[in-house]
């Protein structure tokens, strides 16, 4: 069986092809790529087969979402570069959406439900889920007949009880203007707790667990009982900790004395707290690698930034830890989770009162298990993979 | 030796006069009161001694804060129900202020620059500043001689380190409009730090303190080495923990999508934010007490209401000892904080993890101690009394 994920931004498209093998259900790429400069000129298609190092690319007129789907299928069916003898080998698609809403608390099966639905919620993800709709709808009137399923970013935390999700705002707040804690990043956070529960041979249920999703973008979740308890990102990607070029959490009003003390309007101080704040601000750099390097040279604004983004990450995890009273296992994944031993000793070193030992060699050698034998708490660094997770869940629910 | 302690807003002045032993230290309260409805017709002027159960009220024209402060004089050394024989017999006078902005870590001995301080940093507390120095002024026009001491709000959690004050923003957000977090109820939380290390008979600077200030407002702050190093609230008061009608820590986006979704002005979304958030828009009701009926009489938003306020005092005490690497004592003090043992015991009970037991007894009977004695963390109760702590910085800066 052949699976294809989808992540259809406004001007590009992610995709991966999976082949399921029918005996043992274990998931193969066969290739990766992407539609890039969709709707402007100079748009471009490249693809890269899995049992090659080689890189396809060609420059090729792509107007539309639909056009750039249909040149992403007769790529993969193409007879001298393509991974499918034909179309009729895939068997579903499945999609990245971002905001669910309250409406999703799983992946589904996409039908005219899901997809009105998708439509209602694009209110709290303007930039995201009418793309993502986009190439749903492309992919239906392309090919009618094969099962399309969409995997949520939010889908995971709305198993979070009203104590975590709830805001203290006048209620209409939330009952007209749907403003609540969603959180993101929901098919790597639970990706992970899984995985991290399979490490341990232990059953997801009966662990607690912190997870921390470290990318440019970056959210830490909290998982009691199997379940997403609480998260770092809000309303919006914006809260939380400080990420590449995100504030993270701030006093509320401070946006609003911006506003107010430097005659800003809401989608410039907006701008600030997503494009202009985090690490960036700290120290003129959003790419953590930079900062890691200006630090080692001295740079003390790179330190700070270092500092200021272990700070934040350490409180957040303090924070679940009280509220889930105890933890098991604290992992680290994503690009910055899974490739920094420095950082993630950084981050563990104000743990010891937990009993929580770094075993140096082996986060130094981002193994799997970073603490000693003997630590009371469980350090992990797990690769996350969520073109996988979309892959799996549009498989069991076409199967 | 007599201090007087005033605390001047746009339209009150509350008043609490201290003898001071000579050979003790020891401060006695010799009596309270206040003035009400400055500058707004049918004003108030009222005052308790402390050997009396009686209040003493009368309605008097306060046309501004100096006629208030004279008035206030005149009924201190009032030969009839006053408690001074002659206003030589005052050494001296502590004012509340509340921001210091950066330029105070402690109290100050008032002359021209510290006034002109208090004015500068009015920009960041255009509520209270502005009254606290009317208050100032008029005292030094009615007794131009009088030492005159001002304590701040802010003081305290100059300490705090950068990684925990500056936010993850542009840098000349910080640089030109001092937008960082500043921490507010320095008085109350440097007093119940220090009654703390002297409860558990250790050198404050040797213990790790979470102290929880839980009023109608409220914060928390963590000491670390005798020093205030980080603290709820921010760049306002706002920021930090659900309190009765502030919302608390809220995704810096959401004001900008409230004020975008309902065309509302930034003052409109602070009101809703500072007036009608909190406890109150859970529930309807702000006063904890309120809401603590409420949920006994069985009606779910006021048990929400609690719900949400503890889940919130937990996760910051959770990251202030993730923060600190460890906690000793945790401190609640304020109204809520110092007679509501339902409260503490619901907000101690994700501590287990820590070694904290809650000795219910001691709790229910409110004592100073309310964890077992062999807890591994000790909870206290202490009685905040930031008059007190005013009249005794006020009488080390004159001494």
């Amino acid at each position: 069986m052949k699976i294809l994920v989808l992540n259809s931004g406004s001007s590009s498209i992610k995709f991966k092809l999976y082949h399921v093998s029918a005996t043992s259900d274990e998931f193969r790429a066969l290739c990766e790529g992407q539609a890039d400069r969709i709707g402007i000129e100079a748009s471009t298609l490249t693809m890269k087969r899995a049992d090659s190092e080689e890189k396809d690319k060609q420059f090729i007129d792509l107007p539309n979402h639909k056009v750039a789907i249909d040149n992403i299928l007769k790529q993969l069916t193409d007879p001298e570069k393509g991974v499918l003898d034909s179309l009729k080998d895939l068997s579903g698609v499945g999609h990245r959406v971002v905001h669910g809403g309250e409406d999703f608390t799983a992946s589904a099966l996409i039908n005219d439900d899901v997809i009105n639905a998708i439509d209602r919620n694009a209110v709290l993800a303007p930039l995201h889920n009418p793309p993502n709709l986009m190439g749903i709808k492309a992919m239906a009137a392309l090919l009618p007949d094969m099962p399309q399923v969409a995997v949520f970013d939010t889908a995971v935390h709305q198993s979070m009880p009203k104590k975590a999700y709830m805001y203290a705002l006048p209620r209409e707040q939330y009952t007209n203007y749907k403003i609540r804690k969603y959180g993101f990043h929901g098919t790597s956070h639970g990706y992970v707790a899984q995985k991290a529960a399979e490490v341990l041979g232990k059953p997801l249920k009966e662990l607690k667990i912190v997870t921390c999703h470290l990318g440019n973008g970056g959210s830490l979740a909290a998982f009691m009982g199997g379940k997403s308890v609480d998260t770092t990102m809000g309303f919006t990607p914006l809260d939380g900790i400080i990420m590449g070029t995100r504030s993270g959490t701030l006093d509320p009003y401070v946006p609003l004395y911006i506003m107010e003390s430097q005659g800003l309007k809401p989608v410039q101080v907006s701008t600030m707290m997503n494009k202009q704040g985090g690490l960036l601000s700290i120290s003129g750099k959003s790419d953590m690698r930079d900062n890691v390097q200006g630090a080692e040279a001295g740079d003390p604004d790179c330190k700070l930034a270092i500092e200021m983004f272990c700070y934040s990450i350490q409180k957040f995890i303090g924070s679940y830890v009280a509220a889930m009273n105890g933890v098991d296992v604290i992992v680290f994944t994503a690009g910055v989770g899974e490739n920094n031993p420095m950082l993630r000793a950084r981050i563990l070193e104000n743990f010891g009162f937990l009993g929580l030992k770094v075993d140096t060699a082996r986060n130094n050698a981002n193994e799997t298990v970073i603490t000693t034998d003997d630590s009371k708490v469980t350090g992990l660094k797990i690769h996350t993979n969520e073109e996988l997770v979309i892959a799996l869940d549009t498989y069991h629910l076409i199967k």
